[in-house]
Formats: structure tokens, sequence, C-alpha cells
């Protein structure tokens, strides 16, 4: 079996476009990733493609042609859509095809244009990744949702807001180098538990922004890698997928997350490691108690012991294993269907060094951790250095 | 590399169901999909599943998770969708995976609920599968669509409304006995040229309805069939896959369809055959036209021969290599996530003999075509009698 080397990444800058189209970003981010590659359109076999709501957003389906045409890639294309988890699927099913040798060479990423909804009418679409019937139609959003996970997770384990706010405040501060970040400002505990409250117990800073943009990687065998000369020293090394019930009520607990414990328990066995080995890590942080969820899931910390440690100063930027060095969902900015593969984009870079925030990584393994819903799906991969 | 087999399948019956949700029709259609395997759920271990339009047909996204808890699976579970080519690409990725030892025992399938839009909001809905920005706003819809390429094709090749309603003809009488058609009437020639006319030259007969539906299929390893002595006949040999710029006006031609034929030329390659040695096939009837254009991608027949084929018989119940012996999209229906799937289901059947029209099979081996938008992103499966 090969391995699958990440050639090149692209990404545009994550935040507010109004003026561009999600076919304009997934072009951009394209281009992007296949000049960073040095692989030529005519080589790219695939395009895996993750986007959510571009039917309510964009009036738009059928998304695989369109951005295989966006990147000028005359290839076979398929959208994949997980909700906020989209790409990060469409990552695994290339990685798959890569390494089992169906193909060499994958162009895979994401897209999503988001803000030309509005608050209002984005949230209401965000809303199609939970259970229409069960959750929405009684009002839950996915605010809500979240909330009512930390409520539990802060009955049954303990935790303050102040925990949380210090998530926050370490998420923005890693991005403030970061040029493709949505907010590239620094927040203080005391702006994160004034703000105001969008559900009880988080506020306004415990959430992601509404994000447009674009993510974009080259995956190729090591047999491609290395005919044609490319410097592509990162690798997909493991991959995992995990599934869990729709609708919280239909949950044992809402606490934990079993589709993520799941999907890393696949990935490190995959990749033949364990927790212990992961030096960095980009995680679904959607709401700052989502990135706690992420780290016990991934067996980083006892359920419990996750929610003080960007207190503790175990995942921030001069931390043991720092998380989310890229900004996060929360600073870096959260266009869904864009976000799994843009994990992958950040991790390559933290990993071959090329990141502002490089020199904050201690090691050669990182993870990346993509959940869709209230974590009803999840994937996990883990990259490392290799050559 | 293991032979991939078809262990069980089951569909609803395809029409108007007001009263039913995708998630009751896919439970429905999975149930029949198991117990006609005889696989029990906790062998599941992924479920790929298509649909379409459900962001706007039931304000349902992230449908993976909810599908595998409605078929009562707990596994991974993703959602594909490529317009009309939904749950083709869905059984592609799932083949792919057991033949190359990712898995030993997948669900697949897809459902698409579309009358509770209405003729004008599926119709609308439908249109979100072709160009928002350059033909969706010219006007374009997929009746339009189809009756450019009817005209291309006329002109180019020649060609008749009598030969199209010859198509429509066939297909209505192949689904006189098929319990989950749409239509079990039959029409005539007369019938369909009386009609009134949707885009000339194409009239309403030369249209399939809008459906509601689900279907659903589980494929196994070799391995997992003889551990588990099923009886299992039939296997996917073969899968191809091809793609196409998303908007008619960015195409050199209309009158053929390229992705179609780069589909079938891969799914031929892997199985080893040629179109010489296909017995029968279920074609992307979704217009008239689109079955000629699928018999000549196939390469059945050479450009400008497909579209008399059925007013000479040669691909009647009756004829050398029958065609959409289950009605087809026209008369069984098309619910557009469960359509390449369905095919699949339909072809087992034929092949392995409990089909009420198995007996026009002379032969082992099958092709099920699916296409998504005019054609820009298509399937091909080669289906054959292995034990």
């Amino acid at each position: 079996m090969t391995d699958v080397r990440v050639a090149g990444v692209g990404l545009t800058h994550f935040g507010e476009h109004p003026e561009r189209t999600g076919r304009d970003l997934f072009a951009a981010a394209s281009q992007r990733a296949l000049a960073d590659a040095g692989v030529p359109r005519a080589d790219i076999e695939q395009l895996n493609y993750g986007n959510f709501m571009g039917a309510l957003s964009e009036h738009q389906g059928h998304q695989g042609p369109l951005m295989a045409e966006a990147a000028g890639v005359d290839a076979p294309a398929t959208r994949y859509e997980s909700a906020c988890a989209s790409s990060g699927v469409a990552v695994r099913e290339a990685v798959k095809d890569v390494r089992n040798g169906e193909l060499d060479v994958a162009l895979v990423g994401g897209a999503e244009r988001m803000n030309n909804l509005g608050t209002a009418g984005s949230t209401e679409a965000l809303a199609i990744a939970a259970d229409d019937l069960y959750e929405v139609r009684a009002g839950m959003t996915f605010p809500a949702a979240y909330a009512l996970m930390a409520r539990a997770y802060f009955e049954r384990y303990g935790g303050t807001r102040e925990e949380l706010a210090e998530i926050a405040v370490k998420n923005h501060d890693n991005a403030l180098d970061n040029e493709h970040a949505q907010y590239q400002s620094a927040i203080t505990v005391a702006d994160a538990l004034d703000a105001p409250t969008i559900a009880e117990p988080l506020g306004l800073f415990d959430a992601c922004p509404i994000t447009d943009g674009a993510s974009a990687a080259v995956l190729v065998s090591d047999e491609y890698a290395e005919a044609n000369d490319l410097d592509a020293p990162v690798a997909v090394t493991g991959t995992g997928q995990g599934g869990d019930r729709m609708a919280l009520q239909d949950r044992e607990y809402l606490a934990r997350t079993p589709a993520a414990e799941r999907a890393a328990e696949e990935a490190y066995a995959d990749a033949g490691i364990g927790p212990q080995d992961v030096a960095v890590a980009e995680v679904h942080d959607c709401f700052t108690i989502a990135e706690v969820l992420a780290l016990e899931a991934l067996d980083f910390y006892a359920p419990g012991e996750a929610v003080g440690a960007a207190a503790r100063g175990e995942t921030t930027r001069g931390g043991d294993r720092p998380v989310n060095l890229s900004g996060g969902l929360k600073a870096k900015g959260h266009p869904v269907g864009a976000t799994g593969a843009s994990q992958l984009a950040e991790l390559t870079r933290l990993l071959r060094g090329d990141h502002p925030n490089s020199d904050a990584v201690d090691g050669e393994l990182g993870v990346a951790h993509n959940a869709g819903g209230t974590v009803a799906s999840t994937t996990v991969h883990v990259l490392e250095v290799v050559a």
C-alpha cells in the first residue's frame, strides 16, 4: 500500500466575501493548491468536493462538475455532504482511493458561501444539519444544541464559563498571524464573559462566525511524488470515520461524542499510532465546548479533563500539544463545506514548517478532527512527516 | 481482489406518497434489502446514501446518519450528491471499498421525496442540477435542456418524434408487471404523439414523472458471502465514472454524452468485457432522447443509430438486448436520489431470475447507466452472474 502524500494545499481568505460566488472561491483555493503542489491540471484524475448548503445559499446543487470546471480540471467529480464534516469525508474517500491504487492524483477540497443569507438565514440553513422533524421544528438551532451539550458536560464533569472563554482567547491568539483567518484580533477572557449570551452557558465568543471561503489540497501516491520529484514530505497515514444518532434526544448522553471516539480509534489504528504520539491537532471547535469534547474523543484527555486544558496552557501555542494553531473554526472561520479540507491544509503547513505558527510544533505528527451536526458524523485524519 | 456480491436488494413502490417522509421510504427499502440479503443489521459496516434535493423538499441535509438510523444501522454514513446520479456514485464508492478490502459489508441506496413540492416546485428544485448562473437564470429547465439535446441529435443524425415515442411505449410496456412502478399502464405511439408538447420536440410522454421512492442494496465481499453461506449469485464486476462541463453552452456538441462514454469505457475495462457482451441494460431515460444518448455512449450503437432501436424492436422485451425492462425512469419513475441504486436492484433481480421480466433476459451480464444533470456526471456499473 502506498503512502498518500499531501503534495500541495491552498486556501482563500476566510471571512465575508459578498461579491464572490462559491465557484469563484473554489477556483482560487484550487489554483493555489495546484501551484503549491507543482502538479499540472492534466494529471488530476478525480475531484472530491465538500459543500453543505449550496442548494439554499446559491440555488446550486450538483457542484462536483461545476467545481471541476472552476478548478480547470477535466475529471470525474463528486460532491460529498456530511454537514460540517463534508470535506472531511471528501478527503477520506480520496485517501482510500489513492492508497488502494484506484488513482494516483486527486484534488480534494470544499467551499461554502454563507454570508449572503444573513445571520438569520444562515442559522436557518445550518439547521438542516439537525433532525428537521424532531429538533428543528421544536425550535432547536445549533447554538442551543451545543449549549445543551455544554450544560450536560458541566453537570457531569464540572467546568466553568471562564474555562470555555480561555479556549476562545487561545484560538483568537493563534489566528493573529494567519492571513487566511476571519479574525486576526486578540480577545480577553473578560471580552468573552461580557459578550451577549446566545444560549446559556454559551456567549457570542463561544461560537464560530458565519464564513465564506474555500479550501483545496492535492493528494498523490508515493510513486507519483517520486516519479515527478515532488517536494511532499507530509503524508496522510491514518483515516477514520464515525457515526452517531442524528438527534440529541436519541443519544445516550450529551457530554461525550462517540462518533468522534470511533473515528479516532480507527484513524490511530490505521496509522499505527496512539494519542500520545500526537504533537499538534486541528479540531472542530464550532463552539468552545466542541473543542473540549473533541480533545476527549481524541483521547488526549480523560472525560472531564479537557475543559481546563487551555486555561492550564497545555493546548496554547506554548503548550505541550497545541490545538487549533490555525485559529480554529472560532477565529479562522467556518465556511462549512471547506472546513475539513482546510484543517488538512493548515496541518500540512504546520508540519512542513511554512505556517506562521510552525515554530510552536514540537514533533512530526498531527491530527485533524472534523465533525458534522452535533457530532453525528466525524472524520479523523493522521498526518505525518515521512520524508 | 474480491468480487463484490449483491447480497440483497429492496425498493419501495415508486410513485406519489404524500404521507411518507424520506426516512420512512428509506426505512422500508433498506428493510427489504436486508431481509433479501439475509444479512443482520449488526454486520453493516457503512452506509453510502444518495439524495439530491432534501435541503429543498424536506429542509433536511446531513441525511447520512439520519438514514443509518432509519435503516436501524449503527455505522458511519455518508450522503453522496451528484444530481440524478447521486446513488450511482454512492454505489460506486461502496464497490471500491469492498473490493479493496476496506470493509466486507456495505448498505447502499437512496431516497427522494419530490411530490410534496408540486410540479412547479419540483421542477424548480430539479433545476439546481444545472448551472444556476448561466442556465437556470436564463430560464432553462430540464425539459428544455433535453429538448435542445434532442434537436441537436435530430439535426446531426436524423430521427423522428415517432421513434422517441416508441421508446416511451416500450418502457411503459416493460413496467406493466413491475409492482414497484409508478405507471403500470400501456400507452400507444398515438397517445405519446397526441400528448401536449412540453419543449419542442419533446412531449409529455417523452419525460419521466415526479416520483417519491427509495432503493437499497447490500454489497458484500466474496469472503463474507462464502463464510455466511449467502445466496448471492450476482456480482458488480465493473465500475466507471465520467464527468463533463456543467452547462450545455460549454459543451462541444449536444448530441453526444462524453461523460457517459468515459464511464462506460472505464467500467468495461474494469470488468474485462465489451459492449457486445451485454445482454440487458438499465439506462437513465429521464427523457426518451436520454435513452438514445445512453445506448450510444454505452457503444451498443454507433452515433445516430440508437434512435430507431426501440422502433426496430431491438431493445424491447422481445429484442436481442432489452433496455429498461424495469420500465425505466419513464414508467417506473425517477425518485432522483434513489434511481442509481434502483437500477442495481432491478438488474440484480433480472439476472438472478426473480424479476417479472427475467424471462426476457438471454444472458448473464447487465449494465446500469446513471446520469446527473444533462449528463455532466455519469456512473456505469457492470453486473454479472458469477455463481
